[in-house]
């Protein structure tokens, strides 16, 4: 078997009908919203469509979504104007968040006088939300930064029991739900998040464009300042393809949702099992083998492999044509362990290799019992 | 007749083979790039590839182009770093820039503490180059950021010449080269910009999609921060097709160059006579009627209408099936004058009903005579 694609939650593959309808807006589609003529026009009603196709989904107002080029901007979009626009002088959040959110709230620090607080994880990486109510009690306006569901270990936040916290002591709720959206169905009219990011290419749209949800009223204030687009909310040509890709992916996700969560979870069951019938001492990283606990598109495993071996392990699942991932694949060049992983795991864990398998309805069961061999094998 | 499209200032129809590359992009190269096995490794490999054909292009390194979301971004990205990194206390700039480049200065001086100055123009919207000259001696670290081919009345900048100035009194000089990248030939070893913004957008490419140029050490930080994309200028997965389309894009642009630059300056030629012919007392905003100091592909014409009629006059072009533009595609929407215009017209002249119209090889001359037809029509 040649090409396993076991590295989803990194980027997923496109959906054939996304494919098709970005294809047509380019060849048909082409002027630009701002225009006022028939041919911006057009455009304008299909980004507006997307908009509130999107704004539905989440059970929120079409002006609540403002279109990014991915989950990143929207990240540092939310932040920075939090803390220049919004008085925030206190970020709460956790070490095992995104690097789009932790690097740009190191950068907020160098930038403005503000406090970072990071909430105490378990081992499994679970968020002390004791400690965290305790950190809201600080001094200061606080935004509260946490990520929706873990991007390496799958970790699934008590997003409604943090957004009532945040609303209990007056603060502000961001979350990176990059790995969420497209996956779960969300109510944001029950989840009393602020701000929230998502990325089109975690859910079989296209890359290089995402959204933030900016609940009304906010104040926030753009990242990218120039032309009044997206309301004022972020200036540039809209990228109406990628635009029309990010409504097709999510319509098409919440269309088969019930059945590719069910097909998808299973395959993820089975993995877990196979994994432990055929590698004995694998342990589960975060909680990753926890059905209830974790997404359904991921698990992260700790190999009993010995360093020296352990080197050659990515290497041989590579020729396989085994396609996973050590950390986020913004850190899979380096050699650094993944920071995620350096936060719950024991030193003796560290020393062993831990792999990430993300999986979508493209992946089989058949695909799940060739990794295992090989990795087997490569144990054996 | 029906839709003319005289509006590519704003946005232009995608070349086929651009479209072609992006599908199939889309379908075989889903892997991020950031990812270390195979599938990553491809998507690398094609965004390599396209950085290297950019550089070619503009005689650059390849390390020297940074992908953003468009030009606003990299307009953005440049600016605020020169402010917050790089130490610049005086921006020198010109009132007829594009509010990508204008009205993120304008925020700057909100956030830092800034100079900035205008330099002085003609009544055609030339700048004075011994008024910049002045200016920048002047206290205080510079940066000027004049862009070369104006948007709305086509003047082309002395790009060298303020290169030569900047270098001389030691001031860092970024240019929005939106209207020239892929419609005119730039060697980047001889003008020495520190600092360019382009978007693929407006030479047959993807919307969403741009780079700067970035001078290499020129000490640049992120304006999105979080993982190590771009070498560290920008994070953010990669938009692996919309890049893949913009180098489709920009190496269409250069084989076909002298062609299709005779064609349409033949267009404008045409037209510029045709509207003379026709419609008495017309004149020309700027430079645009002057082939030698406006682009090739645009001219701005005001028209001898009276103000109560010139309100019909675009719905009447719209209706027309003519796609024509009073500003900027940013600013069509508004009823305000175009603060272009603003700053070089007489009273009397931005009472009478200014419009640009802006070609590509997608237009033809037959479209002129109808165009001047409809406005000879209108106007008697």
């Amino acid at each position: 078997m040649k090409n396993v694609y076991f590295d989803n939650a990194a980027t997923t593959q496109m959906r054939e009908e996304v494919i098709t309808s970005i294809t047509e807006v380019m060849r048909e589609n082409y002027g630009n919203p701002s225009s006022s003529h028939s041919f911006g026009r057009s455009s304008k009603v299909l980004i507006e469509q997307s908009r509130k196709t999107i704004a539905q989904c989440l059970n929120v107002s079409a002006g609540e979504i403002v279109f990014t080029s991915g989950g990143t901007e929207a990240d540092n979009l939310v932040l920075r104007s939090a803390v220049r626009d919004l008085g925030i002088t206190h970020i709460i959040t956790s070490k095992i968040e995104h690097h789009a959110v932790l690097h740009t709230i190191e950068q907020l620090k160098k930038e403005y006088d503000i406090t970072i607080s990071y909430v105490r994880l378990g081992t499994k990486g679970d968020i002390d939300y004791l400690h965290l109510e305790t950190l809201l009690q600080a001094k200061g306006k606080a935004l509260v930064s946490l990520m929706h569901i873990n991007n390496e270990i799958g970790n699934i936040l008590d997003i409604q029991h943090v957004a009532n916290l945040c609303k209990a002591n007056n603060a502000l709720f961001h979350s990176d739900a990059v790995q969420s959206i497209g996956h779960y169905n969300m109510d944001l009219q029950e989840i009393q998040v602020d701000f929230l990011a998502a990325s089109a290419h975690k859910f079989h749209g296209p890359k290089g464009v995402g959204f933030a949800f900016v609940r009304k009223n906010s104040g926030l204030l753009p990242l990218i300042f120039g032309g009044e687009q997206e309301r004022g909310f972020r200036a540039g040509t809209e990228s109406v393809h990628n635009i029309i890709g990010i409504e097709a992916a999510l319509k098409s996700a919440y269309y088969h949702l019930n059945k590719e969560v069910e097909y998808i979870k299973d395959l993820k069951r089975y993995f877990i099992d196979e994994i432990i019938n055929n590698i004995p001492k694998v342990t589960f990283n975060g909680n990753s083998d926890d059905l209830n606990k974790s997404t359904y598109t991921l698990v992260n495993i700790c190999l009993p492999i010995p360093p020296k071996k352990a080197a050659m392990l990515l290497f041989q699942l590579d020729l396989k044509g085994i396609a996973c991932s050590k950390g986020s694949a913004c850190q899979s060049g380096s050699s650094q362990n993944s920071h995620v992983l350096t936060e719950i795991l024991s030193d003796a864990d560290l020393q062993k290799p831990s792999i990430r398998f993300s999986f979508s309805i493209y992946n089989t069961k058949e695909e799940v019992d060739y990794v295992v061999n090989v990795l087997k094998e490569f144990i054996e």
